[in-house]
């Protein structure tokens, strides 16, 4: 193990997380989709089986496709990410890098998908949306409250799953792959329950790299790529995954 | 293992519990939502899956994270909640105190992560409807019998699961963290069979704590917080689950 | 084990079945509910977590809730239905009539837990929808068609889940309570794909014991049991789960 | 084991995937029947328990339903599909051949169940879509990108779960029947998040063998079989699943 096969083993679980995740928005709101205006539920197990997909292929560097976990991880004050990899700025910055880097190529696949969908007509900001989040109501504390919150959920859940693994047959994550199962089904709760003010980015490389990819993207009548709005889905993520590291050294003893 | 351990076990699950519980009805029934008016299936996977989150959490105490399946435990004859943990007052005491405190804590944590919906217009009743239940045809002895057999069926089930776990490798709740899950697809499955009539609390702590809350917190236009009907979901949900207690000595021999 | 134990098994299994199973086409279907109008996936899903309720509390008897399930396993040639209980007519007896007797105990319960609703008014047919099913398009032939498929694919797919479990820390029916998640799932699944023309009883007791019920139960404008119909969803079930069983010896070697 | 073993699994589980593929589309699509109008996820669940049900009865072939998913096997470099089964010219052709005859009995099957919604009425090119797969919007390059990208997924994904199940107790796939469970939730998220632009055959066989089935039948008013369009989830599935494989030995290592 190292830090060349995390890089590529979380580039490829995360462009594979985006290309579902960005799929499933595409395919809810942009005009001539088999699934257009089924609504959100739809979106949700279409997140979350997203990460199902993508921590599966990424088995070799635990699966984290999002700084949040990294730094949430890291902040619970683990040694090592997996065996072999200790916990330092170079691994960290390999597993937040490669999440980037792979959150931007899931978007641009994700718009191959979707190519001729993109091409046609689709209502003001719908473009945008396939590729990052957004407020219902524009509101900077609020809006960064909400995104503490449900990212707290994600890592402080992710954290504690870690207890249950005890057997002598099970992987430290639980069940095998059954482990990513339950992450997926995490993400599918947090966007039904957590995710009406502002679309749940929950993850700082989820919604900046396809943010670029946006504004990089030959996509016609796009619209903006919403910069102003653009830090509050990374810097919440990252507040709520660390707090969800250091409290769990208090509320999961 | 100690009851100081269960209290902060309890606490955090059933906030968690309530987090999110009370953010999927927040999320489909406030006005400015990504998930408004996405329907009542919506409502029991996001219920379902805040009780796998929940659980999740409260490994140490065995997640009841409910008066009612603490009650249900006692009645069925237990000798311990968990090792180390005998059945008696004081334990009684700890676990259903700390779920209330936690559903407390939980509400108020979802107000926050809708804060900005909150302090908009909903029509009248649906900002309580987000923290607790109401019926929709008023009728206390028809209302407190649904929420008697719906929280039979979740306390009945609950102690037939543990009849399934008996090898060596798996835990006595099955198969590990795989429980959480079991209960959580029971809770959907209760929401979407038994939830129609009064929105199925099957949960003292879920229903009172967060009535509480929405007695206390500043929430413009808040409405009555409906103290007449709070005694129905606190006293339906003990019998309902003490009788499944009894019960399971005759029918789950 | 005996047959007594057999038989409170497989009737508390059935009447869990029903008193879920009912319980969601009433919030579905029924005036003043919840769930009203939420759609045929609640009901779908509602079906499949309502087995998986019923098959988790009979685990004594091997949770079959249907007596197609139980002829079908006796044309596929087992020797015994559980360790102990060998097939034979009172065998046989006892779990059919056990199933009837619960899906009918099943039914009061529901109608006990929807009273209000009940009493209320409802659509022509929608009262007797609750506790029985009905076709799209009457047609004796292909009504009893489509139960026929329905109920073949029940059995043979659970006849053929039974062929994976080999580990020795496995259960025959594969990883313990987990054997019940995916018969849900299978339900679920041939609710979505076939209920569409019948609405899928695939299980004669989970029919005709509700009907009885509707037929004697005091409820206002229940209108007809439609007694001309009911023997499809009992003939066509028993011929499908037995065709299931006895292609199981060529197709699933 | 032996190559007829090999015939009869694939043809029984393609033959189940398709009865209950074609079923639920069916059922959602075709006027007159309970699932009416539910809409895009309960198609993507119904086709997800296909693929689980149909998994289930295929046991003995390893379950690959999919011209897509075999070629994507021997492309990553697989010695043998099943233990005595080794990769070569008449393995290949026996799984494609056997998955093919499977796909046409099972709509012929789907066709039977839904016999009087048929006869009926239905807006032009509805019955048509219970067979096979069409654009949104048609456009050769895109239809096949689109395509490729979510065959890509399937065969990528499942190629990365075999890299999980390490432990003596676990089967390769995983484990035991869990398996299967896993690949139908893949499916609902390929359906979810890629099936908007072409309906996801992501399988040539899914597609062409009821196309033909759509061809002879004797269905009324039942319209083009659209053989202009039928290559492209012919070739567009095979491409995404070779490069599938190929690509698992750089970005599975």
């Amino acid at each position: 193990m190292n830090l060349a096969t995390i890089f590529l083993s979380e580039t490829v679980g995360t462009a594979m997380l985006l290309l579902l995740g960005a799929g499933v928005v595409a395919n809810n709101i942009l005009p001539k989709n088999k699934g257009e205006g089924t609504g959100f539920l739809m979106v949700n197990f279409g997140w979350g089986l997203a990460v199902f997909s993508g921590v599966l292929v990424s088995y070799k560097s635990g699966g984290h496709l999002n700084p949040a976990v990294t730094l949430g991880v890291v902040a619970s004050g683990a040694k090592e990410f997996v065996p072999g990899i200790p916990v330092d700025f170079m691994s960290i910055s390999t597993y937040i890098g490669a999440q980037l880097i792979g959150a931007f190529i899931g978007a641009v696949l994700a718009w191959l998908a979707y190519k001729k969908q993109f091409d046609g007509d689709a209502p003001e900001g719908f473009k945008l949306g396939v590729f990052s989040t957004g407020p219902e109501i524009r509101d900077t504390v609020w809006n960064l409250m909400t995104e503490i919150l449900a990212t707290f959920v994600l890592v402080f859940v992710v954290l504690a799953a870690g207890h249950w693994g005890d057997s002598a047959t099970n992987t430290p994550a639980g069940l095998g792959w059954l482990g990513a199962l339950g992450v997926a089904l995490l993400v599918v709760g947090i966007g039904a329950s957590l995710g009406g003010p502002t679309g749940y980015a929950i993850n700082p490389a989820r919604d900046l790299g396809p943010r670029i990819a946006h504004a990089v993207l030959p996509i016609p009548n796009k619209g903006s790529s919403d910069w102003a709005y653009s830090w509050i889905p990374v810097v919440g993520p990252i507040i709520g995954g660390v707090v969800a590291g250091l409290l769990s050294h208090v509320l999961l003893p």
